[in-house]
């Protein structure tokens, strides 16, 4: 069973608001990056500790602090306090269970996202939650572990020609979360590979484990749709209303951010659709495999049982059965049983059973 | 069949707003318990009789006002009396049968919600009604009989320094319907590794008795998803409404009570398409095992039906059959026999049926 | 198949706005009776003619006028020409085949609605079309024939210290169209047990006949549907829209009818679900009984082919076959003959299929 | 397939708004009648030719032009330019694969409408498209060839005491848009008859013919479905918006009409739902034949091969089988026989198979 | 696999309005063709590079630009600057896996559209991207390669007594839409005969791989509807929202458009359905077959069976079998087995299974 979907309970019987990480622990400690620039310098630089962060809120440059890892509560509930976070915000932040949502807290912009990998050794998908919190100057971003996902953002602002350093801190969210989109299609495209290789293995002689492969395929297709799903709202929510903070220029870049998710919506739906029809095939070359196990069994049954008679016809001890006297009685038995044969082989032939 | 449907009938043909306790009884006598409390003071007590419940109510403190038991219904026909409720909303307190609704009479709020819980006993599940009456400082809430679903409210409302302590009678709203949401987290939970338990049995020979455990599944998870369905709608309505009482800041902790709801939404349809998903396998488990006992019957009669034809022939009593005086007619007839036999098991084998 | 669809043709062709009575002839002659009420004083007759109700309705009390019976549309001529009656109004109220709807003639309230009862003898649904003529001081009700549904609404007007003598024509519409929907209620019911009954015969040994009652069930459900799919908003029409007759009193009741109707609604997709469950397990059943006979035949013919082959090989007439005559062959062949059936038992017991 | 689908690439490639006729020629040549009346007068007339029309079109009384026809594309664009016809309209009308539609060119309401009938010996649906171009005083409607579904207006028409005499241009139209849904009316009998001879048939002994004839059934009634899908909104639209020649009296009847159109909806739906239901039978009812013959196989194969068996022990040429010596032998060996055969019928009684 | 589906993911990774030509190279070399047109002058020519394209846009006359082939990025960079288009829109024109939309950047208008033709060599559906730029007096279309869809608009434009050549850019544009749309009914048509193909083997003898094409078919259609889905609300859009360059006139044609791309739709969901019912259709001729196989089998084995057994009865050897010595014996036995057979062969005749 999904991983999503067991980690619901932990929560139950808490208190609401308290700090608790729901979820399995994927870093070893928690990574504290930042990157402070502007359209002509960058400060890029690793903090050994959350209160390390608060020069940098507060600069006119656009700041962007990277967190990786959760399980370290006390962080999380100083940088609470320190800049002021509603309680309900941290839960989130920590419980990875949530699904992708957008919420205006007044002071801060609070979006949590799913990203999605491919796990190729278990065979199964990876979900990691990223959320990101949105103040004047700065975003805050909170990841399970880390990864590279956002490397690219980072080479993009190393490079101090490229329009992201040109531009607000508005920007630098729609760069973040498009670098977060891409990882769908980059799933997408191996599950678009996987199908191809079921329908090939389709046409050759499908065994019982495919329909495994099949049904985990359309589970992981369902537990992706979910997700992607959720999303499409929160990015549409933010170039379509009027938060502050995003200006129209990055609202054009949203919608196109927009269009690509709309697309990878487009094309989860698809792959449901071709695997709810590759079940249907599944299913109906079992039943023409039966026909083909019911034909050879007849074949052999309607063309033998007849014969097995008739020697078991001159096999009677009769003491008065002429034929057995007679002297070509034997060969023309044979004949007899040849001809019978013949024709049921005719037979099935007409009626394409051979 | 649920128990749930079958209680319909009883209100058929009643008068309008009469109070009748339909649904069974679970209590064995009405208990009535009340909190009073503010930031300072807090009060607890349980009450002999209904009519000693009035003084707390016009306090400024928050009052909350618990009753356990249905049956007795002169208690809420003095109660209705005392506090003007309408005849509906206590015709629908009483009624069992109500699904989860919000109204608003003017000087009441009244919320009806369902908790669920699984009977492991039965192994069905199990629901109880519970009705919020909200005033103006104080909350009456109604259950079926005493349970401790609320047990964790009251230890928090002991805690002095909880929030629960600083904030007025909304929260107090809150905090019940959340506790009574962490009921179907838990119960999720439950149906989770029911799911997982049947996914590895449908992996190892599923028998028939599968069938009408996943029947049972499937009809469980239908009427809890009627149920929670009811519920998002109720909760979006109290923090979205603009009702007086509900104040900004508890808002905020309803939203995100609304976005746990849809969390419950979104497994138990996840189930649901997971359970269907099963009903197919276990139908394709059943052709390919068909399929087994018809390959294994075709090979037994596919090489024993001309074995049987070879030995009649020469059980024949025809006088003149020369094979029968041949000397090596007897092994060379086991020989064929064997050729035969090997001959068709190679074919089987190339069919990839052995 | 459902009368409620054969009914359609007959007003094709006709002049819009005809009095024509579509539908079976179901009373013998048209009865008309009248209560007359305020909160003091009662008046109930039966009228022998039609021209009698008019001195009724222009008194300042509440009048009901119950008119059992269709097929004499004279009746119905006289009644629209007096009070002024839109024809379409007319031709609807003769036309068994409506759905339920409120029509707003401006100067009467039109409502069709549809009563259902369980016809025992034809083990079928049986539909009555039940109008409602709203005037200002009166209501014309309108049955096709007479029954006992709306006996105790009157039972609840002769006791004068009732809630329906101190309030007006609104309420009394109210009781009129939830007498109507209890009907659905007392029906449930019964669906409810056949559904039981059902599921019990199905976990026993389902014949075929089974399948037929599964399917008159369904189509039951889905005519049933339909017509209170329709119900909903016309009940949700009337206390939402400001037709002027309705107070906000009785609006408050009507709200409540309304959460009747869609508990009605629930149930009725709950049933569907239901069934469409039984469905699949009557098919999978069929699917495993097939197995089982599959079963007893692979079980008789693997054991038995083997060993008549062995019977035969010793049934032939070679001249040269040293086991003949070998003292103690007869008995070791039927040790080897035991020995093949142990070892088939022991397969199939293995395989699971005994 | 349906002819509805097959026309439609005549058009592509050709002018936007060029007068071509797409559909089959239906009527020897184009015939033009006239009806022009008003309360006190009528004139009724088939006209040569269509320059003969413009005397009616603008005088006060209603005028009703039926032109029946469609490939004489000089009629039209003659038409088209005296009356200053949009070339989109014109198209229109003589493109028979439209969907029902409404457009408002300002000067003229446009409607295009299906008529349906059975054609009983293609055993097959009748498309015909009607439009009616609504001027100020005159009607001008096209059918694809001659036909009576009007006739029945032109009666009352005729019929001098008739509502329709004292009503304007605007009563007319929905007179004939009244009288075209008629037909759905009459189908929908003739689609109900054929639904319960099916479910006659398949109580009966259904054959594999029975499959294509619920499978043509079935897409005659989606055809049909997205026909009436499609007028409904045309219908709802001429009440609702506010078109300059609907007078509100009018608008009633249309509102009537429209319930009607719904009325069609609802029992296309209950069809299609019934057919489907059919075919869930028919498919089960072939699964039940398959074990019937499975039953009557293992049956026979179950008693006759162990006695088969046993006749070959006996058929065994062993010297030494003390049994062939014994005297009572032969009949003991025929009680074990019957023995068997009357166990194995009381094992297959107890599994309910005889 | 859907070609559309695979080239997703090399746009993942590239920073956001990057010029990358996303598909399958299509076109040897980039070819610009212009046309410049008013109601008397007419100049058509091809270009040999982009910058020459600059005088025809400033001119009062309609110009409109064909670019046909993506693959050389310059060329698009160039014009980019020139117009100053948005970095968004040119990496919508050259990533060829967009879907339909329109986009409004203020100073121009941009649409994207698919335009889809069958592959009769490969037997799939082949994509290919169209977009349009609207500026104030030019349309600038980009096609993946050089096609002669737009063929039939140049002809109307040196047509000089065309409506095309009195009007301006706008219908200009709705005219090359309608050709792009044509394209599609074309397309159906196709589709249309191979469903009747389908359908006539179907009704023959339907092998394996009759499944494998209706497999495709649904796919192809699957692919097909989601382009046209997303295409109808792009030219709703053109023809409801006030872009300034669409007049009145020509948002008439564009509803007419509007119809035509809806009748489209309407015309694959009735294919869609059609296929569903084929799927239907063979799987329920496997059933029917595989019940052929059986009766075959069963009639041989329950006819042949017992007759061996009767020969295996008198070819027992007991001493005492006193029939043996009977001399009408042999006769007699030969008349059992016909009585036996001609009873058997009734029975089948009775169970319809000869």
């Amino acid at each position: 069973m999904s991983k999503q979907v067991k980690k619901l309970h932990s929560r139950a019987g808490s208190v609401p608001g308290s700090l608790i990480h729901i979820g399995t622990r994927k870093a070893e400690h928690v990574r504290i990056s930042v990157i402070d620039y502007d359209s002509e310098n960058l400060e890029e630089k690793i903090l050994p500790s959350i209160d390390q962060i608060y020069p940098y809120l507060d600069t006119e440059s656009v700041s962007w602090i990277n967190i990786d890892g959760l399980h370290d509560t006390d962080v999380f509930a100083e940088l609470g306090e320190k800049l002021d976070l509603h309680p309900l915000l941290l839960e989130d932040v920590l419980d990875t269970s949530q699904r992708p949502k957008i919420d205006n807290y007044g002071k801060h912009l609070f979006i949590i996202m799913k990203m999605v990998t491919w796990d190729e050794k278990e065979k199964t998908l990876e979900f990691e939650q990223v959320s990101f919190i949105l103040g004047d100057n700065y975003i805050i971003s909170v990841q399970e572990h880390i990864g590279d996902i956002f490397e690219n953002v980072r080479q993009r602002i190393r490079n101090d020609r490229s329009r992201i350093r040109k531009m607000g801190i508005d920007y630098l969210l729609y760069a973040l979360l498009d670098a977060a989109v891409d990882c769908y299609f980059l799933l997408l495209n191996n599950l678009g590979d996987q199908i191809e290789n079921i329908e090939d293995e389709l046409v050759l002689e499908p065994g019982p484990e495919i329909l495994a492969t099949i049904h985990h395929l359309k589970r992981d297709i369902l537990v992706l749709r979910k997700s992607v799903w959720h999303l499409r709202p929160v990015i549409a929510n933010l170039y379509r209303e009027d938060y502050g903070t995003i200006t129209t220029e990055v609202q054009t870049f949203l919608r196109d951010l927009h269009d690509n998710t709309i697309q990878v919506i487009d094309t989860i739906e698809t792959y449901r659709d071709m695997i709810s029809g590759m079940m249907d095939i599944y299913l109906s070359s079992i039943s023409n495999r039966m026909n083909q196990v019911m034909k050879v069994l007849t074949i052999f049954a309607a063309i033998f049982i007849p014969l097995t008679f008739f020697a078991g016809v001159y096999g009677m001890n009769f003491n008065f059965m002429p034929e057995l006297d007679w002297k070509w009685a034997y060969p023309v038995w044979w004949l007899l049983i040849i001809v019978i044969t013949v024709i049921m082989i005719l037979f099935f032939k007409k009626k394409k059973w051979l």
